[in-house]
């Protein structure tokens, strides 16, 4: 298999890499740190093992990039709109493109943009950053759950997950509305109250007032999924959830990072577009309504 | 009629200073600012034209002051639990309590220290503050507004009203539930948010995602009010309210100068007791409860 990585940053980095060092074909886009990871390759340092890609396939343009059977997007869902410039010349007939992205929607839109292509979900479960140039570092966790979006060859998405797994990446492939609804009961919550609250995980949790408040967003996601039809989520996940998240480091959310480093949030696919679906479906969720408001304030007035 | 004033700050400090300057009998307890008032008198510096007492009376305890005909508790809410030692020295049969003070439920908790005691609660629409020992800067506004509580002497009661406008304050008789309700409709958004994203007034209505914020927080409070049974409330209050607080000059509430000085909050009359309220009334006000629980995180962990 051919894989093209676009956002080679601390999600599509680590896995792009990890792909490589298992002995696949992968091809990395790269904006700014070009230059630097084309002179001095790309390092990955990790909890399970740091290593080195001395000589990787790097490029600056996809147009320079071959026709790839897989391709794996990394980037930040406020650059989605570049999509529709940026995958056509990786894209063979049967491609598949596997949005590692954050929210609800993301498939959707994408598939608007290119209605023929095989869309796979993957929602990563890691702590990883990019800290310098050409350099990812991995904290902890890091298995991937794939979800079979709108892929036609199931042969080939069934080899996707083997490929994944003998790289050394522990996936598992899973039900798309299932996977997207229940990445949200954690996301929604945990990304917009750090940064509303400029704070961590650990705090919002220990803290009685915020540990009750996160649990009813927790709950106001679980109903709407409930009530939209997904299956296997009811109030024991919310429980689940804290659960996981009281044995955690004190963690930053991808939000809150962006928000620190002065990078746009993900605003519109973690908040937006889950609680116009909501209302849609006659079940608002008012407190994170209102918690994507405190977020739109802090991006317009920083 | 002998006036005593509980709580010399920015608000019993001006309101008391302007009877005294009238001509009334006014009788002031201070804590930290007793010897420099006793020494330099108490200065009011103000929109509406500044002035001096020269020797008010001033005591540091209030069983060393006479028995008074109207108290006046200017105190914040967070110190009412003090009432129940402070308060009986300047009681007499018939002595009407003004308790000047914001949020809901603070008669029903001090009738319940004091079930014979005259209550009258006082509405202040005034921006002003303590600004050093013995000075408070009143920077605009003034009006205030009396509701009967409990009080059984309508003769006195009426009387009162007349003896706050001859002492030059706009004072109104108001219905006691319509006005701590409408009250509500302002304090419970605006002292709230300006402190969870440190703002002020305007830019909080400048922001479309949280002018919008703050219209569905204040319809919670007039729908709650509205199946309470609270008269003369409906939606055009809270555009009248929006647009009100588009003419005045950026304002920080009292909530939010308390979190900048690093007083108490008065999170409890303003939010945990309205919320119970609507809570037991089948109607709860989601983002308002979102907002308490933000406030009592920034209360713990500053």
């Amino acid at each position: 298999m051919r894989f093209g990585v676009v956002g080679t940053g601390a999600i599509g980095g680590y896995y792009g890499a990890k792909l490589a060092r298992s002995g696949q074909e992968v091809h990395f886009l790269l904006r700014s740190d070009y230059a630097y990871v084309k002179q001095s390759g790309l390092q990955i340092d990790s909890c399970d093992g740091s290593f080195h890609l001395d000589t990787p396939y790097v490029y600056n343009e996809t147009k320079e990039m071959p026709k790839c059977d897989v391709v794996i997007v990394g980037l930040k869902t406020v650059n989605n709109h570049k999509l529709s410039n940026m995958l056509p010349p990786l894209l063979h007939e049967n491609t598949l493109v596997v949005l590692i992205q954050n929210g609800i929607g993301v498939e959707e839109d994408v598939q608007k943009m290119f209605p023929d292509v095989q869309l796979v979900a993957g929602l990563a479960f890691i702590c990883s950053s990019k800290t310098q140039p050409g350099h990812v570092e991995h904290q902890c966790y890091g298995n991937i759950n794939l979800a079979n979006y709108s892929c036609r060859d199931s042969v080939m998405y069934d080899r996707l997950v083997e490929v994944f797994n003998a790289a050394d990446i522990k996936a598992f492939s899973v039900e798309y509305e299932e996977a997207r609804w229940k990445k949200a009961v954690w996301n929604m919550p945990f990304n917009g109250m750090t940064v509303a609250l400029h704070t961590q995980t650990d705090l919002l949790l220990k803290t009685p007032a915020t540990r009750q408040l996160i649990r009813e967003q927790m709950m106001e996601v679980i109903t709407t999924a409930q009530h939209l039809g997904v299956k296997n989520i009811d109030e024991s996940f919310a429980d689940k959830m804290l659960n996981n998240t009281d044995t955690m480091v004190p963690y930053s959310p991808s939000m809150r990072l962006d928000y620190d480093f002065h990078r746009r949030m993900e605003i519109y696919y973690l908040y937006t577009r889950p609680l116009q679906i909501a209302r849609e479906s006659g079940h608002p969720m008012p407190k994170l309504e209102m918690l994507e408001a405190e977020l739109r304030f802090l991006e317009e007035n920083r």
